[in-house]
């Protein structure tokens, strides 16, 4: 297994430098109301208005609710959404992981004094969710079609699980068990108990994780529990929101109804038993957080159920519903998927959390099956659609990532309303922006895998890791200036005398590579290509040099033609990294551009902290001066096309939106 | 002028019949509850939940209101929308112009019954609207933002016009009149009066018509004070919100909040006076009832303002907000305008009501400018988006017309769900079918024009018409087969001795013509062509026969290179009529398939009631088997572009909707 692993790539150091040094510390004052920031409304369809537009509330609520328990008769206001105490678990868990890239003793103690705060809320018995402990103790555990309990938990959980892993510290892990054995003893098949689960998957995943880090059957047990139970009732939700407006309980979620069009079964993959879920339905964070659920209790339990359900969710989002950014989620509407092949760019929701969500799914994955393809997705997502959800200074967050945008639109359209195209400090609802930062922070786990005897190298990272094989200590060194650059080399630092397997992910958009061993190029006879891995037939040894070379060149791609937004058009894309224009570079109405025939490109450090940047001799559509025309000067009868000639200029994607505000797009036009 | 007219159009009275014959009688029995309808959902985003969704109670509100008049304890339950009265007198409008075209004595004694019913209800004041005598009489004219008195009144008075020039009786106008003099006592300049309008424009055009019937000069200034007091004071509308949400009343549209992101002042057109207005901006059917009225009012008046305001909107509806089939509006929030080059065909609103209005617009347009072009408009959202609204059988209609639509789509994705792909046979906010009947209804009105000593023929219909020009009686004989045919010949029956001078429209889309006057070719030098109008430079005298022969062949169209939906694609136009592809002819996956060099047609008599259908031998793309796929099967490194061939099959786009439930689509790709 891994044990360390130093990440050491320019590109990502960078942006771990810019989480550690000015999201973390922006999002503790945030979290802390130490200053005020200006909170974006969310896209939710909920109603921020009746939220305090200057004020986060999340570490003034612990500190309610302790002195609540505590009996002061007022012990002040709790504040925010239903769901606010996970901002603070979630700023934990990127701090756990910064912890592990960097000693930070300042940030640590931050974060043991946050971990004292929530100790001091929980109760005795350890239920712990301040919105209910305040202001709503009558209710625990009996709305969680939306309470978040569960959810809240499941990140506390997992933050305490990598904060115990960083730090060794056992007083966060104390608080999450005694959550989970709360949880454990109000939820499961028992009499008494409840048989369901949280609306908003989240616990699953986290309960595994803590089996992981315990190994106490219990949580492994629970885990499995609660995700086989969903769907048993497809009316479990429902039954729930009927009787809270009976009771004439509000609504969880400000300016939306308790019972809403939105808010049916499938929105929270309860309609079925999930084996027989076979289309991802509903909200899009809630199916991937339960995808990567079944796909790490199908490793560690070995239930066929939960296998065969990851394998149904896998391939309908993958083939069918996601995004060539790897972005996932084609409607505001309930934050969820539509129907396959229905992949709008303007319209599309595209949620940064949701695309965090594929990416633990993908993983999870990936550990079970060592399929690369899984590998591909996780990559395609991590450096368009998760990159894209910050600004390059780490101070703007995305919630929605489009993959066309036109501010005019975006005003005048209400139904693209939900389409930002400048990247606010805050959200109402925040939790994009701290999954980022632990997405990028904890970038370490992706990077390797081992299965048995072999290491898988999964990303391409310049770093050093340390492994743990079989008692084999291997310390491997990555180089490599990827994603701009194609070559990696694996320097063998440390192995025992028996050496060690090797394989190495080829992505499918690589259409040739070149291997070299001790500078010796290797031929087709010296390795094994299987599910887009390539494995090395010898082992390596200490002191072996393995170099692979990516061609990494531009390429055009086209979507299957059942994807009406994208008939006709292509992307571009030169190793993971997906092309946009925007109009900063190349004026308004990017529909008219076409490309050209070349496509040639360079790295230019100066721009938007140093990209790869493409061009092409394209042209561009101009409106002819006269024309027969059709009731209206809008149409007229077709005449030959008109172009002007235009270099293009193509930027990653990731890096939109990060000069002037305008219009960006994808899926561009062919050559004429 | 005009004094009768007679359609002979077999085109058109075959729609006219089963409108007097289907429409009106069905209409009758749903706003009588003679009958159990399937009322649909709207698409207002109001809640029709809170209606009942089997009775309309629109005649039966009328009684109730009279017998709570007479001061009976329990005179029974008022129901449906604020504005369910205008369904009572829209159906009155059309019932009138179907007297014009025929005698129904049947039928005229349920329409009198019911202006008994209306007279009855009517108070001693003249103040006459169900909603506010039965369930809210403190708050006349109080909500005026919502309430729909006014416009319910403009609908009442709109329909005595028609129904006193159809039947040359009183009574109706009485009640109209009575009505108008209750608004004028209650609004305008003087102090105590209420200086403003009413949310929904109606009453303008009304007082209009009422003011060229009765020559009562009140009723002319109250339109005019109307039309200008709007957005004087831009927070009119929204005082009234504010003060309806402090005093506790009810939103007057169930389900929608009185203070909501889509009821701004700009969805009034009330953010600033109408001559300052430069852009269509909010509700659709409320920007062109606005129009309407100004262009109408600008010529009864001579009024600059109303000139300079009705200007501004045309210019920028037609010149960058309308769609290649005169449907207008695009979007479903708030069913409003969005902004310019914005016409996405799938999301689209084209609300049936707002093709209506826009034919009013464009009408009263042509009245003052005599602009062909005005004529070209009115004619594309009649024959388009207007005879789209409603099924071929007469028994079902569309609200929202789409330029492109797919079931699977509009069940999946809530951002179409607006977009519906059967015509429900009524509606809860049953706006259009009546509206469209009372267009067809009144054809005749539009198919003529005099202008001084001038006849202008505007619509091409098979008709004999009557005139009186200066004490001159014309009887001008029209036969053609349009729209399949292009040739149209005008035979003088009757004309005094002097003769009379004639010009007929030349639409856009016809690149040629020819004419012939008693079987003699006319050379360029018989006429002149001027804005759109050929003008005889001689005189038409008794027995003279002129037959223009207008070039018809198919024609493709495209549009603005700013409109963004439409890039790269093209439109089938023959004469006015505008062609789709459906499923039924084509196959799924409209998107894929590319027209061919070709495009012949022929009529179909047994297709659809008998159209012209077009047919091209294009092309539709194959998905290939293999291709490098990146990430998923869904993207793919380009590879030349494979085709079947496929004989590709157009149906004019009204009569969409008409066999199997399917996608249908304008825009086309053009010959790959």
């Amino acid at each position: 297994m891994l044990e360390k692993i130093t990440i050491t790539s320019p590109f990502w150091r960078e942006r771990q430098q810019i989480i550690a040094k000015e999201m973390i510390p922006y999002q503790w004052e945030v979290i802390n109301d130490l200053k005020q920031v200006d909170i974006a409304v969310t896209n939710t369809g909920g109603d921020s208005s009746a939220l305090d537009s200057d004020k986060s509330y999340v570490v003034e609520n612990f500190k309610v609710a302790a002195k609540k328990k505590q009996g002061e008769a007022n012990p002040g206001k709790r504040g925010g959404m239903v769901f606010q105490d996970s901002d603070a678990y979630k700023w934990l868990e990127a701090v756990a992981y910064t912890l592990e890239c960097q000693d930070a003793p300042e940030l640590r103690a931050k974060a043991d004094q946050l971990i004292e705060i929530i100790g001091a809320a929980q109760e005795d018995d350890g239920y712990l969710n301040t919105y209910f402990q305040v202001i709503e103790p009558d209710r625990k555990y009996q709305s969680l079609y939306m309470s978040h309990e569960l959810y809240c938990a499941g990140h506390l959980i997992e933050a305490a699980v990598a904060y115990t892993m960083a730090t060794g510290t056992k007083k966060f892990l104390e608080i999450a068990c005694k959550l989970a054995d709360n949880i454990d003893a109000n939820f499961g098949p028992e009499e008494g108990k409840i048989h369901g689960a949280d609306g908003h998957e989240e616990i699953e995943l986290a309960l595994l994780r803590l089996y992981e880090l315990t190994k106490e059957e219990r949580y492994l047990k629970l885990a499995e529990y609660l995700l086989l139970i969903r769907g048993q009732d497809p009316d479990f939700f429902t039954a729930q929101q009927r009787r809270d407006v009976e009771l004439g309980r509000k609504s969880l979620i400000p300016g939306l109804e308790i019972i809403h069009p939105d808010f049916k079964a499938p929105y929270f993959q309860s309609d079925k038993p999930v084996e027989e879920q076979m289309e991802a339905k509903g909200h899009a964070v809630r199916v991937v957080y339960l995808c990567s659920a079944l796909a790490l209790g199908a490793v560690l339990t070995g239930n066929e159920r939960l296998k065969r359900a990851a394998d149904n969710y896998w391939r309908n989002i993958i083939q069918k519903r996601m995004y060539i950014t790897g972005a996932i989620g084609s409607t505001p509407h309930g934050e969820a998927f539509t129907g396959d092949y229905d992949l709008p760019n303007d319209s599309v929701y595209g949620e940064t959390c949701a695309s965090v969500g594929l990416i633990f799914f993908a993983h999870n994955m990936l550990r079970e099956r060592h399929d690369g393809a899984m590998g591909d997705v996780m990559e395609q997502a991590l450096y368009n659609t998760v990159l894209a959800g910050m600004n390059l200074d780490g101070k703007g967050f995305f919630y929605v990532n489009p993959l066309e945008a036109n501010p005019y639109l975006s005003k005048v359209n209400p139904g693209l309303r939900h389409v930002l195209t400048r990247r606010p400090g805050w959200f109402a609802c925040a939790c994009c922006p701290p999954n980022l930062a632990r997405m990028v922070m904890s970038l370490g786990h992706y990077v390797y895998q081992t299965k048995q005897d072999t290491i898988l190298s999964d990303l391409f990272v310049d770093s050093c890791a340390k492994f743990n094989l079989a008692g084999q200590h291997i310390t491997l060194k990555q180089s490599t200036n990827y994603p701009w650059e194609g070559t990696i080399a694996y320097e063998v630092q440390e192995a025992g005398a028996a050496g060690f397997k090797f394989a190495v992910r080829v992505p499918q958009w690589c259409e040739h590579f070149s291997l070299k061993l001790n500078q010796h190029e290797l031929g087709a006879g010296a390795y094994e290509l299987k599910h887009g891995y390539l494995y090395l037939k010898e082992h390596l040894h200490q002191g072996d040099l393995l170099e692979l070379t990516l061609e990494l060149k531009p390429m055009l791609v086209e979507a299957d033609p059942r994807i009406s937004a994208d008939y006709g058009k292509q992307a571009v894309l030169r190793g993971p990294i997906v092309y946009c224009v925007e109009e900063v570079d190349n004026g308004a109405n990017l529909q008219c551009l076409h490309l050209g025939a070349d496509l040639e490109g360079h790295y230019e450090d100066k721009l938007l902290g140093g990209v790869y940047v493409l061009e092409s001799h394209g042209q561009r559509r101009i409106r002819p001066e006269l024309g027969q025309e059709i009731a209206s000067p809008l149409y007229r009868k077709v005449q030959p096309a008109q172009f002007e000639e235009q270099l293009i200029k193509l930027i990653p994607y990731f890096a939109w939106c990060n000069r002037s505000e305008g219009e960006m797009r994808v899926w561009l036009n062919p050559q004429p």
